[in-house]
Formats: structure tokens, sequence, C-alpha cells
């Protein structure tokens, strides 16, 4: 069952990060005690997903400060790097602000009191799953079908998840009858995890390409549209997985609700709209990789923003780990 | 440059098909005297764009009636082959409708006739590429950045193509600057057949993938964004290739003019709105290929619809090669 399903383990000595690029036709586990492997893993999208971003940064701070001659100057260029490997999400920044206070207060057993923060924070993501899973059950209809985007399941965080795994709950509760799940081009989190973590929870899935989303909701097939958020601006604008936005914009016009699932910790009150969200650009190979032949034509260019900004004016409500907000928005 | 790039080339004995699977990584073609060839290339997207496939059946027709112990009832079981492979597209119909009335009228070397026909057929799409290339130029204004979908050039017709004809017509007269092209999944017409196209033609042209249209646009990016139709009914519905439908209700919430380009042909007088016109389902390989371990997943469903209509009213004009059609509309 789903419930088995996790993205991260910290088995007492090291961290166990499950290979997320191998999904879903291998389960494989990167093991490591190193700072800079756990770096790599976000960089490379091994671990990916806000949440769980956050709870491998976490991991990754207190590695360091177990390496061998790790000093407090160590530990903060640990943190440094850590910074730097996906500029979007907010729940990273989050949680090394959180790593950087315990470093600052100095004392004893520093090694010992950044693990134990690093699970705290692990355990507060599960927890937050939960409590957003239970807020979000009451906006959900009858056996309702549902469309997501992207994975926002326990692949994406240190629980059950967050879109996901308010889906998730809703379906044993009789809420939610079968998910549509888009592919999410071009690294098909969608199609590759989202589709494995169904599969795995019993839950009925059905994948589309993402261009298809429009005929769907325009058919009447899905009564509600769940997504996750990377970061989400003092106003409610949101930025999430690219693609995103163009879900919120066919589901405004198709009348069908839209709902953004995300731990208080995603909002970031320093930024009035999300025009001041920086977007990552990633690596053209990521959207050429399926079109053989296209390495032969250096002329071709390629845009790959790995993030968009939806305006708030499209997000019916957003499901929390404090409660349901609701427009209209007092941020 | 552009003009050599030819989807279908009779060379006096046998039908020369550019094999389109193949592209952009090879560039081999099908050459054949027989029908049922045609008919396969056609069913398996060696040719494909609803022009093209109409001057393909127009060929095939006339293989059939070439092949030994030909009779006019092998040739009207030809038609009847013909016309089974794909359902959307409407100038396949069209096509062969008047081929079958060639071979209705009767009378002495129906063979011969039946050639000049289909070479007729594909000189008269050729002549309307250019009409539409003609009639579209004022759309634009100068040095446009231009958004298109799927294939619609050389490739997707027996000419210079329908919209990627008039943007490389309007490129050439200094009214397009650039174009994005839209991946177009499952089956990858943008990647891998517009982006060729458009390295042959000298036309810079950027890759997203289906899911970055919305951010495109919203962005301010694009000014324009140009479609072909498989088939509009007589309200102006109109089925294209699956995810046209969204770029359409993207362009009109981001105010984008989104301009459908067909010969005329293309209407189906016989269906008053888009709501008649049968989809294409196609096989759920076509959107697994690209996840590799999803296979050991026999419980996940795919939807795979092959085309999308978008109603007329997101759709800024219709450029056809009998002028260009502005609402209100008096189909």
């Amino acid at each position: 069952m789903s419930a088995e399903v996790r993205a991260l383990v910290w088995d007492g000595n090291e961290l166990r990060i499950l290979d997320q690029r191998l999904l879903p036709g291998r389960t494989t586990w990167i093991r490591t005690r190193r700072m800079e492997t756990v770096a790599q893993a976000i960089e490379t999208l091994a671990v990916r997903g806000a949440p769980a971003i956050g709870v491998a940064a976490g991991y990754g701070v207190a590695l360091a400060a177990r390496e061998r001659n790790a000093t407090v100057a160590t530990i903060q260029s640990a943190i440094v790097r850590l910074a730097s490997t996906r500029p979007t999400g907010y729940n990273l920044f989050h949680v090394l602000d959180v790593m950087r206070r315990v470093v600052d207060r100095g004392g004893a057993d520093l090694p010992g009191r950044l693990l134990r923060r690093a699970i705290q924070i692990h355990r507060a993501d599960a927890k937050s799953c939960l409590a957003m899973a239970r807020f979000g059950l009451n906006e959900f209809g009858l056996e309702e079908s549902v469309l997501t985007y992207c994975n926002t399941g326990a692949l994406a965080t240190g629980g059950i998840g967050t879109a996901l795994g308010v889906i998730k709950h809703a379906f044993r509760h009789g809420r939610v009858k079968e998910v549509y799940a888009c592919e999410t081009r071009p690294v098909g989190q969608g199609a590759r995890l989202t589709v494995w973590e169904c599969v795995q929870a019993g839950l009925p899935v059905t994948l589309i390409t993402d261009n298809m989303a429009a005929a769907l909701m325009m058919s009447g097939r899905v009564q509600r549209a769940l997504v996750g958020a990377d970061r989400i601006a003092r106003n409610g604008d949101t930025s999430n997985k690219i693609g995103t936005l163009s879900v919120a914009m066919l589901a405004y016009q198709c009348k069908v609700p839209f709902h953004v699932v995300a731990p208080i910790t995603t909002f970031d009150s320093s930024l009035r709209s999300g025009r001041g969200i920086p977007i990552e650009e990633r690596d053209p190979a990521e959207v050429l990789r399926i079109t053989p032949g296209l390495e032969k034509f250096p002329e071709v260019r390629v845009w790959n923003p790995s993030f968009d900004v939806t305006p708030r004016r499209f997000i019916t409500s957003y499901i929390t780990d404090s409660g349901v907000v609701r427009p209209p928005f007092h941020f």
C-alpha cells in the first residue's frame, strides 16, 4: 500500500534516497553519509518535490556536521551549497534557515542537534501531509474523478504527499474514484511517479499527455483538479511545475475547481506577488531527449523553464496544513 | 530550402512517400506501386497531415487501378479500404469522393484518368497552399514571434503547407522573425517535423513542450498562434491534433490571436457543429513509449484521443485558399 512508498529514509547512520530517476522501472536506493551526494541528488532530480527537497536538505546539513573534520564553517558552506541546488522551491530555503539557526545558536553536540532537527523536520512534514489530507477531504463530493499534475505524493514529501496525499485520503473515504495523471513533460513526473504511486495505492489511474487536459476537462470527465506548489507569494500567486498554469487556466474556463495543496511553509511572505519568484531554467537536453536526430541540428533552440506562475485568480482554494484558505485571500 | 521538402512524389511509375516516422534522424522514402502500402503508410503515420493524407489517398486509388487484375470492383474496395485508415480528417473523404466519381463515370482508360486526377489533386493542393500563404500575409504585423502546433508544413500537404506554409511565407516577407514549435505529444509532430522543416527553411525555431504554451503566451513572447485543421464543421468548430484546443483556450485568455489555416475542402458542410466530428482514439503504446517500466503495470489506463475540437469562439480567423474568413461567420 501507499503508506510504504517513501522518498527518504534515515536509517540511524546514513540517508537512503529513493532514486526517482529510475522509476517506475527500478526501485533503487542511493545510500549516503555525504552532504555533496544529497546536493547532487537534488540537482539531478533523484529526489524532487518541494517538501521532499526540504527534508533531504535538512539531512544534508546534518550529514555535513558528521563528516570528518567538520567545523561550523564547513557546515555553513554546506548550507550555501544545498541552497544552490534548486532556486524555485521555498521549503528548501525554509529548512535551511531552520538548520542555520541551530548552527548559529552553537553549544555542545552540534552534529547530534542538527540530526535531531532534520529528523524532526521530516516527521513534521509527514504530519503536515496528514493535516492537509484531513482538511482537504471536505472539498470533494462523492466518487469524483480528479485530475492531477506532476507528482505530489509520498515521493514528493516526507509523508503521504500534498495534492496526491489529499487525493489518496479522499479515495479511501469514497470521495474520489479515479485519477487522471498528466504526463508532465519534459521530466515525466506524472507518467513515471504519480502513475506508479497510484498503482501502489490501488487507486485507478489514467495517464494522459499534458495537451489532453483541455479536451478532458471540456468533456466533463473530471470534477476537480489538484496540484502542489513550490512557492506561494503573499497574494496567492503560485509557482509550481511547468504546465500547472496551463491546467489552471483551462480548469478556470471549463469551470473545474482548481486547488493548490501545500504546507504553510510554502508561503513566502517576503514576496508580494508571483512576479518575484525565480524560475529555474534547466538543460535543453531534458526536452530534446525523446526526439533522436534533433542533436544534428544545433541551430534548434529550446526553452525549458522548470516552473511557471499561476495567478491567484485561477485558484479555487489553497489546502494547507493549517486549514483551507479561500478567496477573498488575506495573506 | 523548404521548397524542396516534399511529403509525396509521383515519379511517373510509382509513388514515393517520405517516411515521416524516421524524421528528423533519417530521410527515407517508401517507394510503392501498391494501394495497400499507401493505406498502411497513412495508418502508421508514415504520411500524415490532413491534406497530405488526401493527396496520398488519391494516388492510392490510382495505384489500385494499375494493379494486376484490377476491376471496377477492386478499385471500389480500394476506396473503402483507404477510407478506413483515419476517421477524423475530411480531405481524405473529399478526395475519395472525387476519385469515386471518376470511377462511376466509367469509360475508356480508367487507370489513366484516375492517375491524372490524382496528380491534379496533388497540384491543386500545392496551389491551395500558395493561396493560403498569400491571403494569410496580411494577418501579421512586422517581425512577429509566432506559436505553432503539430506539423502543418510541406510534410503535411502537397505543397508548402497550411499554417506553417503561411508562416514560412510571412517569414520571407519580414512579417515573422521566429517560430515557437510545440512538441505535440504523443507522436511529436512538432518536435520531429516542424522543427526540421523550419531548419530546412532557415526559419529560427524554438522547441517547447506542450505544457509550456501557457507560460509562453502569458509572458508576451508570441504575438500570434497558427494551427491547421483536420475537419471544420459548418459553424466553424474545428477538429485538429490533440492539444489544439488547449492552445486555443490559452491564447484566448492571453489575448493572442489564434488562426486556423486550412483549404476550403476541410469544411464539412454536412456537420452543423463540432459535436458530430468522429475522434480517432489511437494505441496507448504511443503514450506509454517514453516511460519504460510502465508496461509492468497493466492496470494503468491510457486515454489517447488523436484530435480535439476547438469551439469557434476561440478562433480569431480562418485563413483559407478562398480568402480569410472572420467573425461573424456565415458558413
